[in-house]
């Protein structure tokens, strides 16, 4: 499966190494690149959602901290910058990590040569968890997914979007229903440009007429991603999952979730414990802002997935 | 309970009777009134929802038809042009043929006597239902709601929000959620705009929160309203009600329908035969216009619902 866009890469200018973005603010109208000078610059690109998806923003504050310390900036500035920018993926704490972490053991080259190991294992993450979850599905299956869970949210095919890349191939989907995705309306702007652009169908609903599409038309599973994962194997994942889920159980609607192991957290033993990010109200309303939740996540229990799919196999909670 | 705008009214002007609506679509930026010179132009207010919510716009179909026979327009289009606006609610259609009834046997005068007694009986069955409402809510109960059902929707004090503005008034609403509503955002603009101009606590957010709001926060009851209710108690209402109802479920949630009885179909059997309309895609997305699905209601079916409010009393299905 080859996908014709590159959402990040470390490029060279003037002597020094910068992360290049496809600004995912900008689509699906324009494919805006953009180079980032400096560990700041990939901060407030991952906060304002330049970058997003949870194995997404992980390999970029990896990238943007290895550059930034062979740019000479001073590391545990650099490192502070990344990790204060959002709280609920886990691959966020874990990537700039394990690169602050070889910095500190080997020196400046080892923290790039480790950030671009994550970026691989994350590339062949996706693709094993897209093989993988494709053996969940029967022939021409009807899914729906919610939010971007696709190329541009996790390196290679993305994560539940890799299960749709290589169930297409293979002659396991026949349509997909996405979920537009309020409020930023990342199902709509970005799941609906990377499905088109691959040539596979695919229809656009609101967020709320999800169940009534379940009844109406009959959906065969439900897919979505996961920003972490808890010890118990609860999952947060963007606000409307838990939603979703519940009404996949009324409906009797096997419910499955796709992520690297690197969004589990082991420390965290259920989804109780799993800071739950509040976005700026102004992103749901400007006239009424002072009245407003705007929780960006939620947690649904393991009791209602059917399966975690990973790339080292499949997890029946 | 006194509110403070009116959102239709019969005007005279060079000796015509026209109808003066506030215009919906404008707000909450901007408070809009418009005079609708003919059939047509109530047709298409009706259709575009600067006038919307069941009850309304049967009374504007009932007002508008005696308009229009009372200056000169063919009665029989005049009543075709009214009937092809929106397919769903049971309200306009019931509303349409009583005023033209009433002019067939009695003529010009009797149609908007008519019309103003559909206008007047709708209003005490708002009173009514939200009297009989505020009965079923406990003290300070958070409430979450869904769409518009005010005093936009229907004359007097709407249906389910005429439940919260006298529940407001007798201490028995502490806070009321309001999902925002895709695609036309009633809740987010209409909704909103009413609760805060009435001071009633009110906190905006996006449907797909809903669930996760029930579970983190604790809600009460859900108040909605309906479109058209099937014979068999199944109810048609706003796109995502149907999804609530199953999340109300769910989390033991009491789940309220409010309604006038001019929206009940006896000659509905169940809400499988309740034609459902699709909106322009546009709506949704211009981008991906091509794959949208854009269905304006949905089906509840009656086991989800703990009770039915109506002017004349409370139905448990």
């Amino acid at each position: 499966m080859k996908l014709n866009f590159q959402p990040v890469e470390v490029i060279e200018k003037s002597g020094k190494k910068l992360l290049k973005i496809l600004d995912q603010r900008m689509l699906p109208e324009k494919e805006v690149y953009r180079t980032l000078e400096n560990s700041k610059e990939v901060a407030e690109a991952i906060y304002t959602l330049s970058i997003r998806g949870a194995p997404m923003i992980g390999v970029c504050a990896a990238l943007g901290l290895a550059c930034a310390i062979l740019n000479g900036e001073n590391p545990e500035e650099a490192r502070q910058n990344l990790l204060n920018t959002r709280p609920t993926a886990k691959n966020l704490f874990w990537a700039i990590e394990r690169v602050f972490k070889s910095f500190k053991e080997k020196g400046k080259d080892a923290a790039m040569e480790e950030a671009l190991r994550i970026k691989q294992m994350e590339t062949e993450a996706s693709k094993k968890i897209g093989l993988n979850g494709v053996e969940l599905l029967s022939r021409q299956s009807v899914v729906l997914t919610h939010c971007n869970t696709g190329a541009l949210a996790a390196p290679g095919w993305g994560t539940a979007l890799a299960v749709i890349y290589f169930g297409w191939e293979r002659g396991k989907i026949k349509k997909v229903y996405v979920d537009e995705t309020r409020p930023l309306l990342q199902g709509a702007r970005l799941t609906m440009w990377e499905l088109k652009k691959q040539g596979i169908p695919c229809t656009l609903i609101p967020d709320s007429a999800a169940s009534w599409i379940m009844k109406s038309e009959g959906v065969d599973a439900i897919l979505v991603g996961a920003d972490r994962i808890a010890k118990n194997l609860d999952v947060a994942n963007k606000i409307g999952t838990y939603q979703l889920a519940i009404s996949a159980k009324f409906h009797s609607v096997p419910f499955y979730v796709a992520a690297p192991t690197s969004t589990f957290d082991e420390e965290t033993p259920t989804g109780e414990e799993i800071p739950i990010e509040e976005r700026p109200p102004e992103e749901v309303s400007s006239t009424f802002a002072e009245n407003v939740r705007n929780p960006a996540f939620d947690v649904t229990p393991s009791h209602l997935i059917s399966a975690i799919i990973t790339e080292k196999g499949i997890i029946k909670p």
